[in-house]
């Protein structure tokens, strides 16, 4: 789609939200109300449940769906890429500038289109099971570093096949959910025979990307990487809180466990693989080069500049 | 209850379901047929969506409920403790053999109550997420043996505090599915620079007892040990099967993963904490003694005979 291409709906400049990006989540649109799928844009969030009522989604995959009328985007998500597809390509016709459909009909236009201060943000989807992968080298080395020693920090099997862990999917919540700072064991002081039980001294936060997929795989079968793409939904920002010191103490032989299952927080809007096209760049160079089941026809990879604000208060509470 | 306690349904003599134990399940009466909760006695199922509907759940917590008439028992064990107890008083009045309501009702009965032989078993809860611990020193010992050595084979930390990690939620399947043998990566052979990508040879299997958890609690609030209980739904009986040449490759840094992900088989049937009253023994003498806040103020085991049948097959497949 054209990088020009402009919405009726107000964007400011250097929005990350514009009719380019389009990316989906679940809403309530006050208090009471049922949580249902939207997409953002500008200070705007479009509820896709107004515009399903409505037939707007009218093509061949979502024409007869529910899944615009669900309280998560689970059944949505389930329906594959192309039906994304179809989705993206009707929300971005519906809300250009020169489509009259819904910017010329203002009863509808206005029970779809609200501002997003006056919605609730809620988790977009059912979280069936969550994985958390050592995905680039700076990452991996760093916390080997803070757990063994600089020597010892990039495991040798890290350089072939993707490490990771299962983290609990009970305790992923949205951005600006409180995170208590969690009370667990950490190894025994020195010179001391017995752990101690208190809060955790060293939380630490990690700025990271998470993918949800959608439409899954029969048990025993398998996806082929070049397949990867058709299971992508898309990405969010993601912090899995970690209790560095309880982390220390648990983590051998099983891996990380409580230091880290204390709350997950991630974005809440799922910014698709279509919106991401512009940003994508070359790979680096796999050394030594992957196995061939791992082995990527197009390898390419996302430049996307991501910021962390240090807001992080002087003085924490604990229970 | 009674031990002597007899039920009118048939109960062969050394049956593991008498009218004392009456575990939860979900099945299908027949191949189109919804799943709905059922419990198990003797050779046949007891239909909890009949009974509910014929208005035979009188109890306080109960009576108004529809939790028996879900695909899963999730709403049902969502209630806790007190409803577990009112449904198993329930259902054993009903069941008992001096009991007219059920026993003398022809049509009701040949509805409620059917042969096992003519279910298919589902999976009884939609598992929202699922962690695996290393439960007895002998296990935790036999497993360090077989990755590292006798001398290192306990980790300090499994004295002091419950090391487990999160298994795959969505690979929990029911008893008698097929388990496909995975391929994966395993370490580079002696004298080679490069891992192999193959079936795995090193297939293992494991009896444990699992427990699912009820209510649950919110995010960032403690369950205390004694308060266990009232969360303990049930046991049923778990195989996490294990690709040890895969697992070994992969599981350092960050635990067990995919030589552990690709099923894990549960028994279709949840024993109740009730059911397992008669069993209780004295636990184990716990040396060093336990922090504070993991001391039980009544601590106790079961005691329960559990036989593993070696019936592998003499020839695997693998894709």
């Amino acid at each position: 789609m054209a990088s020009s291409m402009k919405s009726f709906v107000d964007v400011a400049p250097g929005s990350q939200f514009p009719i380019q990006n389009l990316p989906f989540g679940v809403f309530r649109p006050s208090s009471g109300a049922t949580p249902r799928p939207g997409v953002a844009i500008g200070d705007s969030v479009v509820d896709l449940s107004v515009l399903s009522d409505a037939g707007l989604f009218s093509g061949p995959l979502l024409s007869n769906s529910t899944c615009f009328s669900q309280t998560s985007l689970n059944a949505f998500m389930a329906l594959g890429r192309p039906a994304w597809k179809e989705a993206r390509v009707t929300l971005q016709k519906l809300l250009s500038a020169d489509e009259p459909t819904l910017r010329d009909n203002d009863e509808l236009r206005s029970k779809a289109i609200i501002p997003m201060s006056k919605v609730k943000m809620e988790m977009p989807a059912v979280i069936g099971d969550y994985t958390d992968f050592f995905s680039s080298k700076e990452h991996a080395t760093n916390t080997g570093t803070i757990f063994r020693s600089k020597e010892l920090a990039l495991p040798a099997n890290w350089l072939h096949v993707p490490i990771g862990y299962h983290g609990r999917a009970s305790s992923v919540v949205i951005s600006g959910t409180d995170i208590r700072r969690p009370r667990g064991q950490t190894a025994p002081p020195d010179g001391k025979k017995s752990p101690e039980f208190k809060p955790s001294a060293v939380l630490d936060f990690e700025l990271e990307m998470a993918v949800f997929a959608g439409p899954g795989n029969e048990l025993g079968t398998t996806v082929s990487v070049d397949d990867a793409p058709n299971h992508i939904f898309g990405f969010v920002i993601m912090n899995d809180w970690s209790a560095r010191d309880i982390q220390k103490w648990e983590y051998v032989p099983l891996g990380p466990f409580l230091g880290k299952s204390f709350g997950t927080t991630i974005s809440p809007w799922i910014v698709t693989l279509e919106a991401l096209e512009p940003f994508i760049c070359d790979a680096p160079v796999q050394d030594p080069p992957a196995l061939p089941y791992l082995t990527e026809k197009k390898r390419f990879t996302y430049d996307i500049p991501l910021q962390v604000l240090d807001s992080m208060p002087t003085a924490c509470s604990s229970h």
